[in-house]
């Protein structure tokens, strides 16, 4: 049988991600391309304590049916968590437990795009979510990131060509992929033009923990007066990725409709993952453990940068990142890094071509994402070593 | 601000399955309204030793990412156990790991329906399904349940009808809310009809292991010569709903495209989850402990059959599940059971009303849901006595 599949599916695949995480399998190749936060963080002792603890002492909790919304205890201590460190949530808010963030990007385009509503995003950006957006048909409408974020006056230049915009999707720290902090400035400039006109800001900030220097720019939603930005974030980064356990911040008719959402796609967020978190937090210190992930990730961050002064071509620039996972190179000219990826690879080395976070996917781009948080540092060093010999003879 | 929702998902309304909900947490109200497997089915001891055991000797593959399509090796497990014990799956099909069995229906439906197709359901049918098809925008089309399943008369009229039907979703064994068990001779003919019009069906299937006398009749993914059967089903009966573990097998076109959505949607169920569920299954006998489930279910209706005959008014007709959770009640004549139901539950006992369960959920209906499996057998007789006493007040 010829299957008649939905036309609003027919535009993604997933094919750039699994060619990403093929060679993750390959011990003989060096992969700058993941995204995974570095396996030492993970908590695993106390986990399987709590875990065992849990399913001895509460296992009609931990195992039965919960609400779409989440449990309770841990909703409570997480509104608190974020107004006392962040500055983030007020009378009209609502927060509610995801199946990890990328469940709270797919909810809010659900909940809030037809087919042909435009999003806006920065270009480049997380192909999750731009595969979420498209995957409702939605409409990309990129603007170009700058160093200190998006590029404003784009900005409004595609809130005026779009009165059926819906949402401008932001990752406003440490951004994916390139690594980019959004200024303050233009955070108050990007929120006020959305406010205007009347478009949700989708805040993503899974790496906003991960500054290197300790310094966290005030969020969207910590500025959000009127109720149009949607918060999401994860517990994927700062304690482990595979119990997929995130959370969303947002007006609560938004949430609301989300949470309705969400019974019909998984009911509800495995439970036993929910207390597993809650007890972690209320048991530990998650920041001091925090502090140690950004000692990591800022030496990691320092040994790649190293490697690319020394072994990378002088003319690829990059960039600089003040916290998250990421490092994005440019090759300039006319280079489509989806070739030069497939021929670095025969060389045992991969990184993420830049055309897979772009609106137009298809078009050749010189610029590339390399990944430092995954590798110990002498495996880093060696992949930017033989990245830089096979761009070389590349570029010859 | 005045949010701009999408057209989609102003059809749908978490309310009905929240008004089941909230007498599930008064300990004063006898709820027959649920449709949780009873607690001490658990192996609550078994997987916390397994879960603190993965977490000490594998803390890197148990928290870290892993793949949208599920954990290879429970993939191998699961597809070897369908094939030996119920002869599921062919050379061109695959199985893939969602998050609960909802996860299932909510990416077909993704995958196949444009805003405007057809879903061809029972009716009444399961509620949570019904609300999935509805979030996608799609139109359903209801064929009414006889005592031996689907009208089938009824169900090639609705083929004809509608040319742009993409879908036929059923619960063929102990089916929700009536459970009813559909007749092989209705399976065979319902899948010569999908097949000639060119419809998926999408059988559910997460009661079919609580047959109460160990009667399986064929599924219909087992009679799916043509690939036109996506078959769904989940440990959340037979193990823990908390976990929303679940499967899917189908086509592998059909099951790429839905990977290819989970990946945007929750990029992967999670894997200590999967862990657990695969080295349950590994290391303790399933089918024995699904034994025993089936005589505690079993007893379970039988004390309810017996309460509805000693206590429900005579004109009220019931079905004799065999199998499953549910018992399908219906008063008859002009009764609206969302009034009966509200009526009753300020007398302290509470069901569902039947209109929860059709295409048209505004219209009055007459019949309603009980649930068995929640509640020790003396809770079970002391509550349908006050519903006898309830419906005989309110029918006078």
């Amino acid at each position: 049988m010829e299957f008649r599949f939905s036309k609003k599916v027919s535009q993604i695949s997933g094919a750039a991600i699994e060619e990403i995480l093929k060679y993750a399998g390959d011990p003989t190749v060096i992969s700058l391309a993941g995204g995974n936060p570095a396996t030492e963080t993970f908590p695993a002792a106390e986990l399987g304590e709590i875990a065992q603890e849990l399913l001895t002492k509460q296992p009609s909790l931990a195992l039965q049916y919960n609400t779409p919304r989440g449990y309770a205890p841990f909703r409570e201590l997480l509104t608190a968590r974020l107004r006392d460190h962040d500055n983030i949530g007020r009378e009209f808010d609502d927060l509610f437990i995801v199946t990890g963030g990328q469940q709270a990007v797919d909810l809010l385009t659900k909940v809030m795009c037809d087919e042909g509503d435009v999003v806006l995003v920065e270009e480049p950006s997380f192909v999750g979510a731009l595969n979420a957006f498209r995957s409702y048909g939605a409409k990309l409408v990129g603007v170009k990131m700058e160093d200190d974020g998006i590029d404003v006056a784009g900005l409004e230049a595609a809130l005026q060509a779009n009165p059926n915009a819906k949402l401008f999707y932001t990752i406003p720290s440490f951004h994916n992929p390139t690594g980019i902090t959004t200024s303050y400035e233009k955070r108050k400039a990007v929120y006020a033009l959305c406010a205007q006109y009347g478009v949700v800001i989708l805040e993503d900030n899974p790496y906003g923990e991960l500054t290197f220097d300790g310094e966290k720019l005030p969020t969207y939603k910590s500025m959000d007066g009127e109720g149009i930005v949607l918060y999401c974030n994860s517990f994927s980064k700062v304690l482990s990725p595979g119990l997929r356990v995130g959370y969303a911040v947002g007006h609560k008719d938004l949430i609301q409709k989300m949470v309705d959402s969400k019974q019909t796609c998984d009911v509800h967020t495995p439970i036993l993952n929910q207390l597993m978190t809650y007890e972690y937090l209320k048991r530990y210190d998650i920041d001091a453990a925090i502090a140690k992930m950004r000692v990591l990730y800022r030496d990691k961050c320092q040994v790649m940068l190293d490697a690319i002064e020394e072994y990378l071509p002088k003319s690829i620039t990059h960039t600089v990142p003040k916290g998250g996972l990421f490092v994005w190179c440019d090759m300039h000219g006319d280079y489509d890094t989806r070739e030069v990826a497939q021929y670095c690879a025969q060389r045992k080395v991969v990184f993420v071509p830049g055309c897979t976070f772009m609106v137009d996917d298809q078009a050749p781009c010189s610029a590339f994402r390399l990944n430092y948080s995954t590798m110990e540092n002498a495996r880093i060093v060696e992949g930017v070593k033989l990245l830089g010999e096979a761009l070389r003879n590349f570029m010859k």
